[in-house]
């Protein structure tokens, strides 16, 4: 038997698939070689397709494509859960919209507001204290909160199968950045436990801050007043002013992600660009094209004419959640 | 003779100056020696001053600190050539401020148009353009421009033992940044080659840049506004924006580094700040208290009361330039 196993193991192992499976959460297919065969190309010294390690730059989306978006943005119920908190210290919040309807757990007319609502929500929740404060407010945050269906951390909702693809990326001498819509300093407080991914390579949506003494001591103080939106057409603009230079692999899940996709895939050499498909109702939530959150409509044609990876995560995951075994 | 070598190898090789010395350009003295206790320091593992390699960043201040900003900025200096390049495309500067005195040399009439003056040339020199092409041109104009006075490349104007410092803080697992005034776009196409620091580690001050299709392809334009002002209070906002945690060294010049320096050195656990001290007449050119082009005054006072390293470039400098042997 010892000798079959040998034997079995020595035709398998020149598989990659087969030798030390680096994204054992993937089945095996057409996607999961993409992703094997585009790094096996730029890595693969003394051929044109070689890519030097500094240039290994790999750009990915957080919400919907790292963790769960659904069946709200994380840092929606981040802005309620902070509201709830500070309301002690806001007794006017009682009789005062947005806040009112939000306290009475008033959906509808919360939702009456608005977008200006929303931003008075978020403003009042992320701005007014230091950003050393406000990490500190998000680790606390963060260590605690639960999925409302899951009852399990937000941190465990991140999706194995792309944890996998980022160590897989870094062992192959990528840079992994965050390229998110979602907050800057929302996301680099945990970041570097949870995706191993350092709070300079998080590029998100920023407000102002501002330099100054309290009683001579230096702090950043955050103003309630938008500095940057890391969005759409924004996240190429993103990129370039973090990172200033163009990377060969983007990795997304809605049309949000679409110019950055295309921004990394239109220049010539080797490029990779991926979008996650959320096709599994069961263990997640199907949505694509007429999704209210992380709509997928524009990306999925693009990515049809482009010839994109397009996973498929009811076939192409194992396992959906950092959660499970 | 050769016994009596060995000998006095093994006395001397306990002693860093003398045992592979990795800044040979410095003058053993009390400022070396601060940089070598801070950084043998904060490397001790097992002692309560170590710092994890993930943290150890060091930020670094350009015009001034890195290279020489005398007799003007070398951005300066590159604005003026890129004018009189693109005069060809633009027969009515013949006519019209400030391009009319600028072309006819007259620094005179170019002054008293301001400050608005200046920031037309820098807007018609750095604007209209995708990102890609301003690149290009920088490089081209990086690798031919000379200096004024030693008729040596910008890149040879560089500080020789500041860019054994870089080395030294990367081979002791540092990562090395940039915070300048200066343009980001303008440093980044060369700062890996010169200084071996990657695009993604120079912070700068920034036009706003769009997302646009060209013919179907994705560039991103540069258009002719400021986003943002890396310089003074304006540089803690940046290394936040950019790295996302505070710096455990800083090195800078002038008081447009003072808030950068504070801000560094101000929290808790080691920290070091160092300003280069431009005393050196011969060499390079002395200035600080009142000089126009990086004045240091505020931050001398702040130096002293602090206990920050003060280099004296006349006294601790062996060589001041690149190209010196």
């Amino acid at each position: 038997m010892k000798r079959l196993a040998a034997m079995l193991a020595s035709i398998l192992l020149p598989f990659p698939a087969f030798a030390d499976d680096q994204l054992p959460s993937w089945n095996d297919g057409p996607h999961k070689q993409a992703i094997i065969n585009f790094v096996e190309k730029v890595t693969k010294q003394g051929t044109p397709d070689f890519v030097a390690p500094d240039d290994r730059i790999a750009v990915f989306d957080n919400d919907g494509t790292l963790w769960s978006e659904q069946p709200i943005y994380v840092q929606g119920v981040f802005v309620f859960d902070r509201v709830k908190a500070l309301s002690n210290q806001h007794p006017e919040w009682q009789d005062k919209e947005p806040f009112k309807s939000l306290l009475k757990g008033d959906l509808e007319g919360l939702l009456a507001g608005g977008e200006a609502a929303l931003a008075e929500l978020v403003m009042a929740t992320h701005a007014g204290i230091t950003t050393e404060e406000f990490s500190s407010v998000v680790k606390e945050w963060i260590s605690s909160a639960k999925h409302p269906k899951t009852g399990k951390l937000y941190t465990e909702m991140t999706f194995k199968p792309m944890l996998e693809l980022l160590a897989y990326l870094r062992a192959n001498g990528f840079k992994t950045f965050i390229v998110s819509g979602g907050g800057i300093e929302f996301m680099r407080p945990w970041a570097g436990t949870v995706y191993g991914i350092a709070p300079e390579q998080v590029i998100g949506t920023s407000i102002v801050t501002k330099f100054e003494l309290q009683d001579g001591r230096p702090v950043l103080m955050r103003l309630p007043e938008i500095n940057f939106i890391n969005d759409k057409e924004g996240k190429p603009v993103g990129i370039n002013q973090h990172i200033g230079r163009r990377p060969i692999a983007a990795f997304g899940n809605s049309d949000g992600d679409l110019a950055m996709l295309q921004w990394t895939c239109s220049a010539p050499g080797p490029r990779f660009c991926l979008y996650v498909h959320h096709t599994d109702g069961e263990r997640e939530v199907a949505y694509d094209r007429k999704s209210h959150v992380g709509q997928l409509d524009k990306g999925l044609d693009e990515a049809a004419a482009k010839g994109w990876t397009v996973v498929d995560m009811k076939d192409d995951w194992k396992r959906v959640f950092a959660h499970e075994n």
